[in-house]
């Protein structure tokens, strides 16, 4: 056995006995090489070799961390069958009342759908906020009043065109948050009464939306690692006269799957074809684990059919309510709904994430928040592999905040959420994830809403209660 | 003669000959009393002597002032008949066409519905949302997020309380702006196809509203001094099933009026007879000019079926997107459509605001703001009549922002507008405040939009294009 054979062999023994974790890092090469007394490229070479055993993961600039592919294979839960027919939503107050339940101070929110605000360049955005305001001509605050601030688009556009994109600036119009674009764009594109074909399950945002606009939700098969599945979509389309499709091709809430790209293109061509619009929520597009930003669906559209929607809340900057559409052949009528409905998005917010992104500092911000959230990942499935019944199936997301977990048998993830709570742990029940609430033993958990250690303690929390078997449902 | 009898006499030559304008300070009493060489007593009782023939008017802390009740009486435009018939609505393309006209650069906007932004404390306003920002706990950024910022809230309440109402901070909804406010009441109380009670002209945004959500206007007479008629309002009451009833109870967006307490209270008790919501866009409340803010309509609600919508976007930081809802019954309902359709307001802009209230300059800012205004309503008052045909009626507003002038017959606004615009000057044309745009021979004129000596100009040059006589309509 050669040197770094043999250090290599040290490095496993360590994370197989649980001394080393997952989302560990592992001893610089500087470290190793002086504690060990041999050669960097030694370590070097040693390091590569676990990484080719799926035992560590690089990250740049950063160093070998311990990876989750050291975990024991893991099983993502089946596909659910759609509800077989469209059916009116009413999902809106038990929304509010688990919005409300899981809103109490000094509580693991695993529930939350944001990252750790602990994460973001806020004072560097209060800085931007202070002095674009100490600049502002007072004129300018009541200019590019509906459409948004013409520098921010312009940035915007410049962050497609980086993307690969080709989004012009007045494709762009400048919203309160992603919730208003995406909302906007389905009403842009429906009447009360229409079909519109949804994920199964699908983020509980569309389900209100579509129960505001008194729409009906038609839902498509959707695999959990692959996403929405086209050739279910075809059947649909050629089977009911759909008026629009909404669905979240990159990390997807709840499931955390991203659709590979040859389902992105095929759902383009597809919709192109029966000429649907498509409503794309890309609001975790930019935290990918992978070596690139997944495309979106956007990309592949030559008809303008599709309403690209995202935001920096997820990001960059939440509570700023800043996000947009990319809404194509429907851009006028966006904005115009846009301008009715509320004017325009907060002029500060704007200004700040323009000085913002141009000091040029948010790529790097967003490299270091995917390492961490990469990080938090494997630390959470480490803690549920640990700590859930053996065999219980879960999703491994290679991007944004969310693991999809299945619950034992007979378990109900709203008892589950009460049980939690009471420990200070939050959780999202599965239930919000459709209009008949039938997810009701799947819960979805957010592995970057709070530190690491907090993460790992909350999750073996959920771990004891579920362990202690079926609650029962009252 | 008396000493200060001869004193008032020479001001009172001065104004009438056109020396001292309409809106120009009086020499302060020291300086007055220095050089006449007569005591500031004697000053004093010229002053009180002028107040008293209506030629000049005493404003706090600030001086005398040639007021605009020395001009000749004028008279407010008739009221209007209401259509017959309820119509669907279109008017958003002609919103959108003018004020994408009216939004070129170095135009005097005389067609703005706000008041000139450098009127504004918004260099304090930068300090409050760094300061705010600054000290904000990440985590914050999540919380509260759908009703609005608890301080705010409070805040809110509170500025109720002074005028006399009692609202509970749980009452309240903070929105992106007021429009916000109104679209979601709106919806609060209606499903599509509903008659919607509205004024007669009324502000655009009312029927944008009502077109975005597929209601249908039924006008209501409105007298141009004294609002909405509520004998005409209970005939309509008694005849249709309304669903509900929009207006603006004071300082009216287009037509500048008040109505009388006795109207509002007569309006209150109708809607309770008939159980009919009230949505009451009170924008403009705070900019009076009388001794003290007017009651809405929602003083006289007992039954909690006034949506009382408002912002801070006319009275001190437009552009910041910070509205509210005080909507009664419907609280929990308006509530929920906030939450599915934007989630929250800014939470920079809220913070900022909470921050600016709480360091107790706003009643101050208002106050000044109110004298300015008033000012300015009287330098425009003043130009109208000497540079429009003689008889021409306008609307003598006691607050807000707008004049409503009536043009002579065979014109149309919106070919002024044009020619306006050619001169760098923008005016809201009739067309735009009823569904069928009948009112083609009205304008709405905003006093406060630029400086006074621009708002002079600007007035005089629309009374040149007038007076150039009938424009032909194409």
């Amino acid at each position: 056995m050669t040197q770094y054979e043999r250090y290599a062999q040290d490095i496993a023994g360590l994370i197989h006995s649980g001394s080393l974790r997952v989302g560990d890092r592992l001893p610089s090469v500087r470290a190793a090489s002086r504690s060990r007394r041999i050669s960097a490229s030694t370590v070097f070479e040693a390091y590569y070799l676990l990484e080719s055993q799926g035992l560590v993961q690089a990250r740049p600039r950063s160093g070998y961390y311990v990876s989750a592919r050291a975990l024991p294979d893991l099983r993502a839960p089946d596909p659910a069958a759609p509800a077989r027919q469209a059916a009116d939503v009413e999902i809106s107050d038990l929304v509010l009342e688990i919005l409300n339940l899981a809103r109490r101070e000094a509580v693991v929110p695993l529930g939350s759908a944001f990252p750790d605000p602990a994460l973001f360049p806020l004072a560097r955005l209060a800085r931007s906020l202070a002095s674009s305001m100490r600049r502002l001509q007072p004129q300018h605050l009541l200019q590019d009043l509906s459409a948004g601030h013409a520098r921010l688009r312009q940035q915007i556009a410049q962050r497609y065109a980086q993307d690969g994109l080709t989004i012009g600036v007045e494709e762009l119009v400048v919203t309160n948050g992603a919730m208003e674009a995406l909302n906007l764009c389905l009403q842009a594109v429906t009447e009360p009464g229409d079909l519109v074909a949804i994920e199964t399950p699908t983020f509980y945002a569309a389900l209100q939306a579509l129960e505001r606009l008194k729409l009906r939700p038609l839902e498509i098969a959707t695999d959990p690692v692959q996403g929405m599945d086209p050739e279910a979509l075809a059947a649909v389309l050629a089977e009911h006269p759909v008026k629009a499709c909404w669905l979240m091709s990159s990390f997807q809430n709840p499931m955390g799957h991203s659709m590979p790209e040859g389902r992105k293109r095929a759902v383009a061509e597809l919709l192109a074809r029966h000429r649907v619009p498509l409503i794309e929520d890309d609001v975790y597009g930019e935290l990918y684990f992978g070596a690139r930003k997944p495309l979106p669906v956007k990309a592949f559209d030559r008809q303008g059919l599709v309403l690209h929607c995202a935001s920096f809340s997820k990001c960059l900057a939440p509570g700023y309510r800043v996000g947009w559409a990319a809404a194509g052949a429907y851009t006028r009528r966006v904005e115009r709904l846009k301008l009715m409905s509320s004017l325009s998005a907060s002029v500060p917010s704007q200004l700040a994430l323009s000085d913002y992104l141009g000091q040029g500092g948010y790529d790097l911000h967003l490299r270091r928040l995917r390492q961490t959230l990469e990080r938090q990942r494997d630390v959470m499935l480490e803690a549920l592999v640990q700590t859930f019944p053996a065999g219980t199936r879960m999703t491994q997301p290679e991007g944004g905040c969310f693991i999809w977990v299945e619950l034992p048998e007979g378990m109900d993830a709203l008892q589950l959420l009460r049980q939690a709570l009471d420990q200070g742990v939050s959780l999202m029940p599965g239930q919000l994830f459709s209009a008949d609430r039938r997810f009701s033993r799947f819960v979805r958990l957010n592995y970057a809403a709070a530190p690491a250690p907090a993460v790992r303690e909350a999750t073996r929390v959920l771990g004891r209660l579920v362990g202690d078997g079926p609650l029962l449902s009252n």
